[in-house]
């Protein structure tokens, strides 16, 4: 290994010592079950109020609106199934898109054989939606739209506050995982007319095991784990006490550094992309405007993306070939495919996403190994 | 504040240090994802196999049997919707008992909501259930039969072998809730045949937010978290390393433990109840043999049990007046009117629940405390 370069942010990202620090004292000292009455319990009521808060202010919500979930799946499982099954007698038609994450498309796959309905919006070359299209596809038994702010593989960002004014006018509920989103891009979801979105604490910097769930008041939804009396009724099990703080910490810290982090990562992200485009038969997955500050998504015409991967690994630059949700997976990307990248270009592809620890020299160092990489690949193809 | 004791094991345990240890280096230095391929993260899929092959050590079971989830009522949830839903077509009866845990309870009542038909077996004044009485409600159409191993709140211990030879017999799956029973005493799920058994990481040191469930190698189960490829497609989301490796070391060190410290609570145990028995109009809940080790519930005549939790708690020592997922609630507890407590003998229950750092000394000097306390409250009852 030649040098450790990480830049699989949008995977997942390190706890911050910080965050670590300030969870410790809650898994040895006061470690107390929040149900219970006694001195040691009470408090962590009291913190498992402040963290929520710290969440609420960065999406302008209210305190309780804010559901803690074991992570990003979850609250998409919940959100999905908690307002189809809750309003199923209302209708049974749900619109999203083909570009989401798995844990919605298998959720609405599960759906549809609940008997439900699903409308997946197809997308344009970018993968951003057609708010047209979403407006011609609701209909009078409409429940739920579920859209993803931002996606994970291509960093496109959806017209996320077009489509919330189209659907309070249509009075529709709006789900948005906001799982690569958050503490990438202010996100008001008053402004926004959200009513529910997904969020996961280790792609900022937070624990593993630990998401949340905003529920805007008076949705009609019901649980997805049904038990004790936690979270006012909606989750039920004994609270994460320290993976709560940490998530708590962790947002507030990343919120209060994005707009300062933002410009760096758009500087480096735009460098790597330039960069990376001026190898020969390569281009850029996903849209230049509108895309996450950390993402970079490129393909290599003929180069197999996995063996670039494993080299890559070897050169010690941590990287993906798409979702690591589905890394490992024979199958070219739902979103690559859908953004109408031909098969043998998917398969090339390489997600490069950076965030709290990339620098402009580890930039430089991967686009120097990447350019070196692709170029002996395909002489050795030619050779062969 | 005289003296901090703590007697609510059963409601959480403090993360041993040697298990905090073990976490750390997962929350800040290897922190891949599990799902991505480069160096960081392929050592944590061999973790996470690890972790599972100690649990899977403990109950007897197969390493891809063992399935994590964020904590016991997921695991419970899990269980009983994954099973119902997938096999509504064979039939739409289950059977659990009236002192479950909320989890099973509250989720049986959903499940009731979506067409399924749930017989709830009464137990007796000990708290088991009749086998003959289990054997006399299974139906054709019975798919399901979800009994607890443990009671969280009186301590029965259910004759778990001789309604696993039953149900096997009848080929129905059977499911344990074993949250309060692992590492507490020796659990065999192929001799017992168990088809499924939830347990909770924070019941015996381990960290909260997380949990697992055993499933019987070809039981037909849904998700009930649907997405990412995680577990085999079973449950997605990115794996809770950290807290995988924790609870993998806590199980280990306390199944190790078990037979010496289930010796040492016994005792401890006895010796408690015996104390408190002296108090005039006092009465043991549950029963005398075949209870969990560190568990002790009494009531005292004429006493309010909030009231007498305050008090305690102020003296310092931590209990509980039923289970922790209920506490605040003003109903009796549903497992000592299921065995036929009286409403206020139910309401002047107290439960104490002994652990790793319970000594004498502190026994006695709960004994004591109580003592006293009951005194002072009943003379003051009536003086007014």
């Amino acid at each position: 290994m030649e040098r450790e370069v990480y830049m699989d942010y949008s995977a997942t990202t390190f706890v911050k010592p910080e965050v670590l620090e300030a969870m410790n004292p809650y898994f040895t000292e006061y470690f107390g079950n929040p149900s219970s009455i006694y001195h040691i319990s009470r408090m962590n009521k009291v913190i498992i109020n402040k963290s929520k808060q710290k969440i609420a202010d960065v999406i302008n919500s209210r305190r309780d609106e804010i559901f803690f979930t074991s992570g990003g799946s979850e609250a998409d499982n919940w959100a999905l199934k908690g307002v189809a099954f809750a309003n199923k007698d209302k209708g049974k038609h749900i619109i999203t898109t083909t570009i989401e994450h798995h844990a919605i498309l298998n959720t609405c796959k599960y759906l549809e054989k609940q008997g439900f309905d699903i409308t997946y919006l197809k997308v344009d070359k970018d993968g951003f939606i057609d708010i047209n299209e979403l407006r011609d596809s609701i209909r009078e038994d409409t429940i739920l739209v579920s859209i993803m702010f931002a996606n994970n593989e291509i960093g496109t960002i959806e017209p996320i506050s077009e489509i919330g004014k189209l659907l309070n006018e249509k009075n529709i509920l709006f789900h948005t995982d906001a799982v690569q989103a958050i503490t990438h891009m202010p996100i008001d979801v008053k402004k926004m007319n959200i009513d529910m979105l997904s969020m996961s604490s280790h792609k900022f910097y937070g624990p593993k095991g630990m998401g949340a769930l905003y529920i805007k008041k008076g949705t009609n939804i019901d649980n997805l784990i049904h038990g004790g009396g936690q979270e006012r009724g909606l989750r039920a099990g004994t609270e994460n006490v320290p993976g709560i703080v940490g998530m708590g910490f962790a947002i507030d810290i990343a919120n209060k550094t994005m707009n300062e982090e933002n410009k760096r990562l758009v500087i480096l992200r735009d460098k790597l992309i330039d960069g990376l485009l001026k190898i020969p038969d390569s281009k850029l997955n996903g849209p230049r405007k509108n895309r996450l500050p950390g993402n970079v998504n490129v393909s290599f015409g003929g180069i197999d993306g996995d063996i670039l991967l494993v080299i890559l690994d070897d050169i010690g630059i941590c990287a993906s070939s798409g979702s690591a949700c589905s890394a490992g997976a024979i199958e070219p990307s739902h979103v690559l495919t859908s953004i109408g990248v031909k098969s043998d270009y998917a398969k090339s592809s390489l997600r490069l996403t950076l965030g709290a620890n990339t620098t402009d020299d580890e930039v430089k160092f991967v686009i120097d190994k990447i350019t070196d990489t692709v170029e002996k690949l395909r002489k050795n193809k030619v050779e062969n």
